[in-house]
């Protein structure tokens, strides 16, 4: 339970472990110089212009993209998963009521938890791969439900049933509003969707990972993760882009707005990213489908984009800022009809399949991860004082 | 959200960070050679022997021993936050039918996560340390009272309402029987109680760290320690050592039974651990509780213990194996009345505490724990092929 201070020689890690290699992976990748990011060595946003969610969500957990015959029956597989088991089911309303507040990432967090408890999931170190593999596409393919549905409870609404003839995104828009949506919109968020499962090593992966490395179950690491997804540092709120667009609200005023808050040190959300020092991918992605939808919206935004950049090139020489994944990718889902507050676990919806391969993958090195702390606190006291 | 792999310098680690320092800490230390381990300087074990489990959980998350002043507001602080929120209480015959074969931990993952939710706690980074102080109390006075309603109504019982004249130890045994519990119980479960409140690093430690250094709320953090603590690996269940106990049966057996486990390299559960070289604290502590109860049980558990030392002594000459915490915690619970489906969910209901006051530390540090991963796999393909 505890670490083996003698035998084992400390090292001082950097603060936060930054830079420390925790693990090799297979996962994927991401190259900040080139602008480019993979899964399993297919460059992501190719395979989110050019297959579907259910072909990617295989790559990630099985390995490998599938075969035609593959691709139906895992479609197949996950698909009759999306249908919550009664105990889960009869218990949203009180978690919806709960969290009504707290927002839906914690919503999410607890009921995750109570599937799997309902799933009856194993610790991932008794059982084998094919089952663990299993334990994580059962609950993956019920996050699109359970979020929808508390998002329903949240407003009144009875829960829409999932369908299983549809695609994943294409139900997960379903679910929300109860009708069927057009192609594009449906093809836009699998998109989206498709972009986010995975990318690079973050607080949420690495905390799915610790979990996993003690040998809990397939629904102990997720919940964590989403825990750890919901907190501020973590970063990937595409709801706050969007609120900088209102705030701005007219084309005349961008320049006026956006010099105020460089000049004031403030960061603009939507814009910069720790890794890229080209475009980010994904925000090049999401701008060709924001235009393919077109209109005023999209129109604002691309000038609102086009000014930032020209502003900060001149009061920030040297730096390249560019828009991140954040500002279209609020724009795209605004497009598609997502409410705001489901960006962030629509988001969550893609990174379950990033987490669950990350899960996979720790579960065949069976080494539970176990820094040290030192401590630096005063020496020992003789004796316990007694109550004064 | 993700790693700027180009500005830090990469630092391979060894497998899952052993002996990595990842953080400073002013809570405790475990000092193997000495067989001495502390709270904030003082001795956890003369903590147990002489304090109340209210005064060193003040202490763990205050920094100080109360005085009794202190003592008594802290005290009614504490007693006054055991009654849950009715949205909670009104969902827990649904996760406890949910989490019935999948044992009380995944219960109290869930209930956790939606106490935190129902209390609508806020990300750790948007409040100021007091207030977040205020929140690891008002999760972890309630934890007997999730736990024990969880356990009653898995046995088809109702829930007994949490008393707030009773200390921390025995409202829980109250509320786990209905019964007021005699003062030699209560104060034998409060000691176990105390010295299990914290014990240097380990995977559920961690985890808290980690997820409230993304800034999110107490419940999300404890949530996913909950998680990494139901792992295998972590270790830390009691009731493995009376399964010893009543596997070998008879004294008459201890010996047949003990050659034949060393000598096909099986450990012995209860027996060794990773730190002490000398016996573990704890076990001393509590061995000497349980032959304060007496009685054939307690006799034979100590024939046990002897004869275990003696043959391993004998097979495997110069290893010190002692009995570890789990050997006499498992004795003493026993003794206390505690059912063994409960002795993890107890020693949980200890280290909240602990976990609370690693979650507060990290939350004044506010630098996310994000290590990095390696790609190791194959270099990026030209381009994704066509589905086949």
């Amino acid at each position: 339970m505890a670490i083996n201070r003698t035998a084992t020689p400390l090292i001082d890690a950097p603060r936060g472990l930054a830079g420390v290699v925790v693990t090799e992976t297979e996962i994927g990748d991401v190259r900040g110089r080139e602008g480019f990011y993979h899964y399993r060595q297919y460059s992501a946003v190719e395979l989110a212009q050019t297959r579907g969610f259910e072909d990617v969500w295989h790559l990630l957990v099985h390995g490998t993209l599938p075969d035609a015959p593959r691709r139906a029956a895992f479609t197949a597989e996950t698909s009759a998963l999306r249908r919550l088991p009664e105990g889960v089911r009869a218990a949203l309303p009180a978690i919806a009521s709960a969290s009504r507040l707290s927002g839906p990432l914690s919503g999410l967090r607890t009921a995750l938890s109570l599937l799997g408890s309902a799933r009856e999931l194993r610790p991932v170190y008794d059982i084998d791969p094919d089952r663990r593999r299993a334990d994580t596409v059962a609950v993956c393919a019920a996050v699109p439900t359970l979020l929808t549905a508390l998002y329903r409870l949240g407003q009144g609404l009875d829960p829409v049933e999932p369908r299983e003839d549809l695609p994943y995104a294409a139900n997960y828009l379903y679910m929300l509003d109860g009708r069927e949506p057009d192609p594009r919109r449906a093809r836009a968020v699998e998109q989206y969707l498709i972009s986010t499962i995975d990318h690079g090593f973050n607080a949420s992966t690495f905390t799915a990972r610790v979990i996993a490395s003690t040998g809990a179950d397939v629904a102990a690491c997720l919940t964590g993760a989403v825990g750890a997804l919901s907190g501020p540092l973590h970063g990937g709120a595409p709801s706050r882009a969007l609120d900088t667009l209102d705030a701005i609200g007219t084309p005349d005023r961008i320049d006026a707005w956006i010099r105020e808050r460089v000049l004031a040190g403030e960061r603009i959300m939507g814009f910069g990213h720790a890794v890229y020092r080209t475009e980010d991918p994904r925000s090049r992605m999401l701008r060709e489908i924001a235009l393919g939808f077109g209109g005023p919206r999209v129109d604002f935004a691309v000038e609102v984009e086009r000014r930032v950049e020209a502003i900060l090139t001149e009061l920030k020489p040297g730096r390249e800022l560019h828009t991140n994944v954040e500002f279209y990718a609020g724009v795209v889902m605004e497009l598609c009809g997502l409410p705001r507050e489901m960006f962030t676990p629509t988001f969550a919806a893609a990174r379950v399949v990033g987490w669950s391969a990350n899960i996979l993958e720790q579960a065949a090195d069976s080494k539970i991860i176990r820094p040290v702390a030192r401590y630096v606190g005063p020496e020992p006291a003789a004796a316990v004082p007694a109550l004064r």
